[in-house]
């Protein structure tokens, strides 16, 4: 821990998973719940996998994909340097300069980098927010975190579809309301939804949250998955909720 | 009663709401939980609303709807000749001559009856499985009501997307791994998708059905319904499905 230091403001969260910590900054944008979900949705990929997390932000999503599979390599790409430098720090914190590397670039730019056909997987927690829509948030990182200020949903699912190899995986977390937006998209780009899972608070509302997986290429077959909740009928955290984050 | 006559293998099946009946044949495709599940879904339509029917089958959809909405006149529209015949009698054993017309057309020859922004609801079940997947059915008549033999979905869709009032409503009911297909079409098509509502068998299955709401030129933002479930813990018809079948 000798080379880690904190900014003002920032403090550092232990993942409990592998002793992993990440640092995050109390007035940006904070990891959610989201992340933890989209990450534990993506944990059986292959081993030995090349993975792109697209907005890495703190580095969550990558940081919990290292504790949890024998992934490769892992390349975390956010457009804001302050993140990015936050993130930077943690990798240092746990030690995972060899499987993980932060490029701050604007995901519009990618190309220049990589060539097609690079990656085994993409994982991504992209702005939930469309253009122009809803109340934007006045602080400037969480205002490109949450809402579609440079790169959108369409940027996000066509440089997958270019980034990733033929059969390439492709995960996301989004907003149940943006369904058709994320599903016109992906096929489009030929980024094939399989797999879908919604997230609910309890079983009385709405789904929170969806988590998609598609495949670069495939045939079409959509598997709408068993729902997960994160309450049970007493306000507790449900079994599947205490499993992802290994608290039974 | 006098003017109906059955033919061989056919039956009167009584539909419990308002003493409505349908005549169905045992050899062909009876009507299933789809159909009722769809009418319920549909059931808060304007009053002296214009009503079409696509694929109407037996009719079942559009006779359940005389019965649970004020609809001023629905029409059914069918390939099959012998189906739409049988519906014809259907209509008489009711006496719903006044509100509900069979026209045994292809829905592709629709445009030569109607003008475009004609309906302000269109109710569709259509075929479920795509061209030249799965397993066929044998017999002529479940063929093409269960197969993309004649009209694709894509034709369900962009026809009714031409017949449709602006603003006009879009009710299906459909298998959900064809949810990828149905979202990508409607919005293609600009009947944007509004309100889906997936029906499980149980709690810890996958969703058999999905029931989705679209309106003509409407903005995005998709609604996930709560869930529907059939069966309850202990394998009896869940309280919402006995009242959707008025046994309750």
């Amino acid at each position: 821990m000798l080379d880690i230091f904190l900014r003002d403001n920032e403090r550092i969260d232990d993942l409990e998973i592998n002793n992993f910590k990440i640092i995050q900054n109390n007035d940006w944008f904070c990891f959610g719940m989201d992340s933890v979900l989209l990450s534990d949705f993506a944990k059986n990929i292959k081993d030995n996998s090349m993975v792109l997390d697209l907005g890495t932000g703190t580095g969550i999503i990558s940081i919990l994909l290292c504790a949890k599979t024998k992934l490769s390599k892992v390349i975390g790409v956010d457009i804001q340097d302050t993140v990015c430098e936050m993130a930077k720090r943690t990798i240092n914190l746990n030690n995972l300069q060899d499987r993980f590397e932060v490029v701050c670039k604007d995901i519009l730019d990618l190309k220049e980098l990589y060539s097609k056909n690079t990656f085994d997987v993409i994982v991504t927690n992209p702005p939930y927010k469309m253009r122009n829509t809803g109340i934007e948030n006045t602080n400037e990182q969480k205002l490109i975190s949450r809402n579609e200020i440079s790169a959108g949903l369409d940027d996000f699912i066509k440089i997958s579809f270019d980034l990733l190899k033929d059969k390439g995986e492709f995960y996301m977390v989004h907003r149940p309301e943006r369904l058709t937006d994320i599903l016109y998209l992906m096929r489009k780009y030929r980024v094939e939804p399989k797999k879908i899972r919604f997230v609910f608070s309890n079983k009385k509302q709405k789904p929170k949250l969806v988590l998609i997986k598609g495949v670069k290429n495939a045939k079409s077959f959509l598997s709408i998955e068993p729902n997960l909740y994160i309450y049970d009928e007493n306000g507790e955290y449900t079994d599947e909720i205490l499993e992802i984050y290994n608290k039974k």
